[in-house]
């Protein structure tokens, strides 16, 4: 079993819980029978970013990008997440769509959280392909995108090599539903206790 | 309604979902009736390290804090989350400590995620209160801190000026019960909806 290399994208204006959920996961998830974290990891996250300057989260936090769109390792897995910076990404960026459009052509599993839907749509990921995307946003993705079936009753729609997801919590599920896939359910049950996610939301 | 002032603390080895989920649901709760977000943004949420260098989280996101514990507005709320840096913090770090303990005594609402719960005893804040913890750390922090009680069976426990909660995901599920309790349900509830919290773990 090899290290996977997952690259998460991130922008300014991306939803915090939408890359962090993800990142959570597959930074969790080890090797099995090994407690010696994180010596046994099964993933190696990073960010990337078109440039390498550092970017600014919805509400202002602000992170440095482990690697660029256009200097980084071979990536197993993408993730792309939302928040409102997507929208500057689909309309004013189109290199990152190219970087995308890339991965998805050289076989690279691409997924997405919440409004990153969207990009993977305009990069053409999508068409042909069943889809979700944050509630809010499905009337728009299925107006500007009809090539792809845009479902609103799951939180992650799984087309093989496309994945995407439900609006920003739903990443951590995609992301347990990736290691049950490639490392086995019980090392995803292993992560879900690991972060407590047996969730009774008080409101 | 004034904007409240929120620092989660952040450091080398802190676990990302712990300070990332506090993070999104303060920065997404919004005033009643409006939907201009972030305009009308009920919080103002900060990242405050012991220094102003850019900390490594476990899984290696880098973070520049937006503050520092010398140098930081007035605040209403503060985070303190867990993950395998706090240990260092609880040995080695005594102005991180001095830091959480002038912060209760001023009154502002101490709160921790997972094994943060350690570094608010080691603060002398939970003396006297039930707390919780990561399910793994119960046993340690009871053993470390009997003045504390430490209880095994809720995701979060309020005890009114500090809030204490379990592992890693449940840190959002706090913020959920912070907002409900500061700017009513209705407001959390918008919230969870926001990031689409109706969480059905795939395993």
């Amino acid at each position: 079993m090899t290290l996977t290399n997952v690259g998460i994208l991130i922008f300014d204006g991306v939803e915090v819980l939408d890359f962090c959920g993800p990142f959570e996961v597959f930074s969790l998830a080890i090797k099995p029978g090994m407690d010696t974290y994180p010596d046994n990891a099964l993933y190696k996250v990073h960010t990337v970013a078109e440039t390498a300057d550092s970017i600014r989260t919805v509400g202002g936090m602000e992170v440095v990008p482990t690697c660029t769109i256009d200097d980084h390792p071979e990536f197993e897995i993408i993730v792309v997440p939302g928040g409102f910076g997507t929208r500057a990404i689909y309309q004013e960026r189109p290199r990152v769509i190219e970087w995308i459009a890339r991965q998805a052509a050289a076989d690279v599993l691409t997924t997405s959280v919440c409004t990153g839907a969207a990009l993977l749509a305009k990069a053409g990921v999508l068409a042909g392909k069943r889809s979700t995307t944050h509630w809010a946003s499905i009337g728009r993705l299925r107006e500007l995108h009809p090539e792809t079936t845009v479902l609103d009753d799951l939180r992650v729609v799984d087309e093989g090599k496309v994945i995407t997801s439900a609006g920003v919590s739903a990443g951590i599920d995609m992301a347990l539903h990736l290691v049950a896939r490639f490392a086995g359910v019980d090392r995803a049950r292993e992560v879900r206790r690991a972060i407590q996610y047996d969730p009774h939301p008080p409101v």
